[in-house]
């Protein structure tokens, strides 16, 4: 029974991991996509943070457009951290791949930030959007410092 | 007063085009930009396709997440054809800055398609799914065949 209970587990992890080991054919189809999703989010996170900073002035429904972009594209670029992506064009350290609960943590922590930034944007109040946005560009940072290369 | 009125329009014109124009600082940003957001969205339009095309079991969740995202995206790229982006690491044809409406017909159409796909998605019939994913793909191609270089 053991034996028969260790397979059916096994059947049912590889029918998890399918679709997530499916999504990229080539390693180097896995970096891009997580660069592309970086930098979508990135574009959109500048201009709620040019507002956040006063280079360009308050706009509430233009900040919560953006940030509701961010909040949905800070999900994306880790299912690009896919086993073996850790040569090629990249910057990611290969901790990432040895230290994968703390890269989540991190990831998670962009993911929660980023929700409560769309949250913040949609009050129309610049100062909770300020406290917000620092609290998000802190995960960014976080993240950066440990497992991005220079 | 047609002087004034001429000065109201254009100051009108500049506030509505600022944001749009603030949005790059650079050809180069806008140009990266809109091939992260169109890698993106081809990343997710894939896996629907795998299952439309029966290349992958049709999981109805998983089509549905994925086509989400792909309306998500849909939006996005068009910002980064800016004026003056024509030139540099780009496929774009300059077609696109002289007809600006016929382009924005294309990329409406995307749009427009991409939310039926969708929906269609949501349905859990792979048939709906099959007949929306080739709608959508279609106007890929077309606006490819129009606007983008081999």
């Amino acid at each position: 029974m053991k034996a028969l209970a260790c397979l059916a587990v096994a059947a049912t992890m590889f029918t998890m991991a399918a679709p997530a080991a499916a999504q990229f054919a080539k390693p180097e189809d896995a970096i891009k996509y997580r660069q592309s999703a970086l930098t979508v989010m990135a574009a959109h996170f500048g201009r709620v943070g040019a507002m956040a900073n006063g280079r360009v002035p308050f706009d509430a429904k233009v900040a919560a457009e953006n940030a509701d972009i961010v909040a949905d594209m800070a999900k994306l670029p880790w299912a690009g951290f896919m086993a073996g992506s850790d040569k090629g064009n990249t910057k990611a350290k290969p901790e990432i791949w040895t230290e994968q609960a703390k890269f989540k943590e991190h990831s998670d922590k962009l993911v929660a930030e980023s929700t409560k930034l769309a949250a913040a944007a949609k009050t129309g109040n610049l100062d909770n959007l300020k406290t917000a946005f620092a609290a998000t560009a802190g995960t960014c940072k976080a993240c950066h410092d440990a497992y991005r290369k220079e």
